[in-house]
């Protein structure tokens, strides 16, 4: 029998059955009173995942569409600091780079941020500051309440990756003082890959840049959401529009508090495993930073090779993730985000456990076990 | 009975089953070979629809988005001409204003281009032009052959918009010396919206510019087209590159002479319907101007209303176009691109004049009998 891998990737991810049944039937004008209702009910849930009452919208694109957005529209001929522990931070500055004069403020990938050198720009002037709040090539989380306090001490704009934590993990766009979030929906919402939505703060809006992109000029995204029925300014990705919608439902009937209490019960389970096995976890958190809730990063032991890890884990139907970049064969990184349950992550670390003891490592307890401890 | 419209736009247009029917499987990872395959496949037809041994990509974005990645990645700080006579020349335009230096050359709209001031702006040292082959705003067809011999006259870079002609009408870009062509997924190849695709010229290569958008830099969808398997450099809306593979196996099997002649020969039925009723076509057509093969725009007599006239239409459960920006209300266009055939151009013409004469004209002959003699 052929069958599809389980995906256990800091996305793509499964996405249910419902979700990808809505993208089968005709195509529908995206000028129409159907397609404006299920854009404002994707705005809707996605305000509450965003923990924002500010403007919303979904762009037809990844979620470095969403950053270049972000950085396009309000980051141009500005002073701006990218903080860097991850491929993902390094990537908003790589973005800044494009649009003018942008300052990397980089850690080592997976260890905290310098938040000492943050201020430092920010005292010289910084207008805008980027970070990645779960950066995924690291399983790390970033304290994005600390960089959101600065960022409004010293007055300049916060943009905040939320690709991969929004959706699963807890995150407060108006609490903690986000200008522009963003999240990418083949991630925590379990939705195809294609789209990704951002917010923007009334004081983004106040700063919004003099030239902007064309595909991703925001103020054109306001402008034609103000419009009834609801639209975009240029042609939707359609059938994503209409999955994503349906993932929204799902998420609604999940409730937002058990979806991150779900998401941070994987996690527990997987550091659970990761500990009986007598594997380091790859960040280094302190009092500020933690790991990550989505995604979890393991250190690969010695004489084990990335390829044989990962191979036999697939051979066995699943799929997981490498390192990137310098971290190839460093480390190998769980994703548990999305819809997945104990199911899917009692079948992952069973098979991850089995490689192990297969490539010759004799794990002091039985990790499964220590999983299913906490998922149980 | 609730039913879908059947869409007789100039995109979206309907998308055959089996297009959508690849969509609801579960979510790939796009870094791997089966998604690699895929997208080698629309390659490998959209080239032949182009006409073309260019490079070619495919973007998670709108028509519109690969029209930016056109102007972005070519047109910055170079001086550029754009050719205008409807909404989407216009449109190229304000893309450019974006980029630089850019020249509008405007005519009415659906009035021939002007190229006599295209060429004087040639020998003052236009070193890009952008016109749009297919104009579906006021229904005319532009002459990218006569474009394109000046533009290699003056060696300057032609793009050129493709987006409602390329899989419909013929369109030969190695021919005409088109430099970057854009076609839209939803439009003549019948998928569904949100993919954009572009062939670039070696010469382009050439000229590529040193300041380039992120999102749409051709340079990393060059690069990571080369790898193995075949890569986009950011994630790709997956479910719509599989419906965009099937809407390629389903062009194959037509065969494209096959599907030009499809398209002219609906196109001439409209207009043998609109003779027969006696209303003018909109545009005005030259020796190398035509009228599009891919949309007819038709003026609407006086004494109707677009409300009275579209209105009446889409209760028969048939959606038509109106006029866009200045044009609404003057004219009425039906789009006859991609999957659809004699039927539901019968359809579509059989509601239009029972409208025309529920709301008071009396149309000399039967458009419907005209256009069924041009279909047989």
């Amino acid at each position: 029998m052929e069958k599809e891998p389980l995906l256990m990737l800091p996305g793509p991810v499964p996405v249910p059955e419902r979700v990808r049944a809505a993208m089968v039937r005709q195509a529908i004008n995206h000028r129409g009173a159907e397609f404006g209702a299920a854009y404002a009910a994707c705005v809707a849930t996605l305000k509450k995942l965003f923990g924002t009452n500010n403007d919303l919208f979904v762009i037809s694109g990844s979620g470095t569409a969403g950053m270049e957005a972000a950085v396009g529209n309000f980051g141009r001929n500005r002073k701006m600091v990218s903080l860097i522990n991850g491929k993902f931070g390094e990537r908003l500055w790589k973005i800044g780079e494009r649009y003018g004069n942008v300052t990397a403020v980089p850690s080592d990938w997976g260890t905290p941020l310098n938040l000492a050198a943050l201020e430092s720009a920010l005292e010289e002037g910084a207008e805008v500051v980027t970070m990645v709040h779960n950066e995924t090539s690291a399983g790390i989380r970033n304290p994005a309440q600390e960089v959101g306090r600065m960022t409004r001490k010293y007055d300049a704009l916060f943009i905040m990756d939320g690709v991969t934590s929004i959706g699963g993990d807890l995150v407060e766009v108006d609490k903690w003082g986000v200008d522009v979030a963003i999240v990418g929906s083949q991630k925590c919402l379990a939705a195809p890959a294609g789209l990704a939505a951002l917010s923007v703060s009334r004081r983004a809006w106040e700063r919004i840049g003099k030239e902007l992109p064309y595909y991703l000029d925001l103020a054109a995204y306001r402008k034609n959401a103000a419009n009834s029925p609801m639209e975009t300014p240029y042609t939707p990705a359609v059938p994503l529009f209409l999955a994503l919608k349906e993932a929204c439902a799902i998420i609604e009937e999940e409730g937002i508090e058990n979806r991150v209490h779900r998401h941070r019960q994987m996690a527990r389970a997987v550091r659970a495993a990761a500990g009986a096995w007598g594997l380091p976890l790859f960040p280094k958190t302190d009092a500020v930073h933690a790991y990550s809730e989505t995604v979890s990063a393991i250190c690969i032991p010695e004489g084990i090779s990335d390829k044989d890890l990962r191979g036999t884990v697939k051979k066995l139907g699943i799929e997981i993730a490498g390192g990137q970049d310098h971290l190839k064969g460093k480390i190998f990184r769980i994703g548990h985000m999305g819809a997945v349950g104990a199911p899917e992550l009692i079948a992952t670390l069973g098979a991850v456990q089995y490689t192990l003891r297969k490539c010759g490592l004799k794990p002091q307890d039985d990790g499964v076990m220590a999983a299913c401890e906490v998922l149980g």
